[in-house]
């Protein structure tokens, strides 16, 4: 019989597909010619590549390989094709290389994006031209900020082939972002997310992440606040807390888990291998974490990235981190949490009526697939 | 710069994308292999084509086409790749006589789906059973009806290919599946949808719509009605009535019009050339039109698919329809509707994680583009 489930995060139902299930080996991507292991650690058109960074507007941020403890100079380089998981400081030392090898040398660079979503214009005048008539129609001006993470200066590394060292800087941008962001009283809410594959919607092939600086709550956010507002009223603790306790003492749907987080695949997933990324302390804003917080979460993402890779041979998803309004301080009843989609079937008629999916993935099956 | 624009019927905020904005032509698709007019009009192994009836369920409606006032018979038949448009009377005669050309000829054919996502299991026992607890999680009995609408008997006619008659009649099943499903008292809504092109997940290649008959109110329409009944509290009038007017007094966004249907692309449309097709008379449900609904939106339907087909290289793309509650009898406040979204770009990470969209189209320059 199919099933019908309510995921406690949004209200939303989701359709268990039974009979329509798939196994989980059958979401394998078949091996193709866009693999990125056979791109080249630099490509010389590429605007994220280091040698080139006259090609992108001025950074709003750069770390530097010492921030990851990292020491590249002098490694002998090694050319495309060679995995990225046995020599990735060879492949970095390449890239450096061949970009003249200078001491300007980067790690992690944030940078505006270049055909910006949302823009900065700072001659809004917000009481008067913000709200703007189009006859009987609402438009804002489009204010905002659009940023572009560039994860590492070799082109052909995934995120999960970074060192812990290296994807902890990338996450610490996260929040240095975040809170820069906070100082413009004009934006409400900073939207990190990330496209793997061009299936996924990636346009550049360069590892990056986006970042978009809002002066609205999307509505899924916003979902998700009244929810566990409501709750946080009614039983005085934080619902994300309570599923986390709950999703431990079932176990059948958790995939990996540290000290300080777990990745599970929620009771009610909307999409196969969907996953939740959360952490075990209470927090409602990457800004309000402890210190040392992305050093913790940095070889857990890095295990559920190879785990996923090699399982459904690297697979386009989508990243995105969903986390408190700006300047909220320490909420009680929010917690910030990661979510990683696999990019594995089509959304078509169904989801664009309903808002709503039909799962063809069994939760637990998929977990057990992610850990086996 | 940028403008974010909200939708009125959904409380949405879009971002209209000026600074990455594609000019409309640059939207149409990449002539392929995979076209309709080179497959055949019959396929030996389709389980939807004339005389392999036996394969699927049976049907729970069917018209002949003489409720269409079609005379087929005796027709020459012709073979595949001939356009649909000139001799679609012909392709239709070709399969029947594939089939053996006897008597049972249908026109339209509407079956349980094989594989379906929702059944109706009717040893649930309501008041018990239905209300199922997974430890914490809520789960339910995925009650429910899935039905595919076979909209033609020829294997490669596009909706859009469809006489008006036809269409009519495809439109007419629409009506009498919800009105039959209605008796259901467990049913809460029936969404129908249609998927063009594997691209947008159809995937079998017989032109079909698919519905589902649900025990719940999907999320977008909860806020479709939620947001015009607050609308009608406070204004005493139907919300898409009102839109309606003022489009019609903008006109820039219109794309098609005749006495009884408008079909334009929406203020804040979300998606490139996503387009509404509403009803000029006030009607909260198919249920509710007046006699002769479907066969004044056919030839509306039909000019509109055909533009879209030829302007855009026939693209993939999703219909379906917001209609009101089952057995909700007439609303006030609600006004059914068409929507046709092409499937032109990829959902990536920023649509996941907010549930918005960028639109990298104007709504105004692509209504143009489709009315030229």
């Amino acid at each position: 019989m199919p099933v019908l489930r309510q995921d406690p995060l949004t209200g939303e139902w989701v359709i268990i597909a039974t009979e329509r299930a798939r196994r989980p080996e059958t979401f394998a991507r078949k091996k193709n010619e866009e693999d990125h292991y056979k791109l080249n650690s630099r490509e010389a058109k590429c605007p994220f590549c280091p040698g080139n960074e006259h090609l992108t507007p001025p950074e709003v941020l750069v770390y530097h390989p010492e921030h990851a403890g990292l020491a590249y100079a002098g490694s002998p380089g090694t050319a495309a094709g060679t995995s990225p998981h046995t020599s990735s400081r060879a492949g970095y030392a390449a890239a450096m290389e061949e970009s003249g090898g200078n001491g300007a040398a980067w790690a992690v660079r944030v940078i505006p994006n270049k055909f910006p979503a949302l823009e900065r214009n700072e001659s809004i005048k917000w009481d008067a031209d913000l709200f703007d008539r189009c006859g009987y129609f609402q438009s804002y001006q489009g204010y905002g900020v659009h940023e572009v993470i560039i994860e590492t200066p070799v082109h052909n590394r995934h995120l999960g082939d970074l060192e812990e060292g290296e994807l902890s800087l990338v996450l610490r941008s996260f929040a240095d972002r975040t809170i820069a962001l906070g100082e413009d009283p004009h934006l409400r809410y900073v939207q990190i997310f990330r496209n793997h594959r061009r299936e996924a919607g990636a346009s550049i092939e360069h590892p990056h992440c986006q970042l978009l600086g809002l002066p609205y709550i999307p509505p899924l956010l916003e979902k998700e606040y009244t929810r566990a507002h409501a709750y946080y009223l009614e039983r005085g603790r934080c619902l994300l807390c309570t599923l986390l306790e709950e999703e431990e003492k079932d176990g059948s749907r958790i995939v990996l888990e540290n000290d300080s987080y777990v990745a599970y695949i929620p009771f009610a997933a909307s999409l196969p291998f969907s996953t939740l990324i959360v952490p075990r302390e209470h927090s409602s804003s990457l800004e309000t974490n402890r210190q040392g917080w992305e050093e913790k979460l940095a070889p857990l993402l890095r295990e559920f990235l190879v785990n996923l890779s090699e399982r459904l041979e690297d697979p386009p998803y989508n990243m995105y981190l969903h986390t408190a309004p700006l300047r909220s301080q320490s909420l009680p009843y929010y917690h910030w949490h990661l979510a990683l989609i696999p990019k594995l079937t089509i959304v078509a008629g169904w989801e664009m009526a309903t808002g709503t999916y039909i799962n063809v993935s069994q939760p637990e099956e998929a977990a057990q697939f992610l850990r086996s």
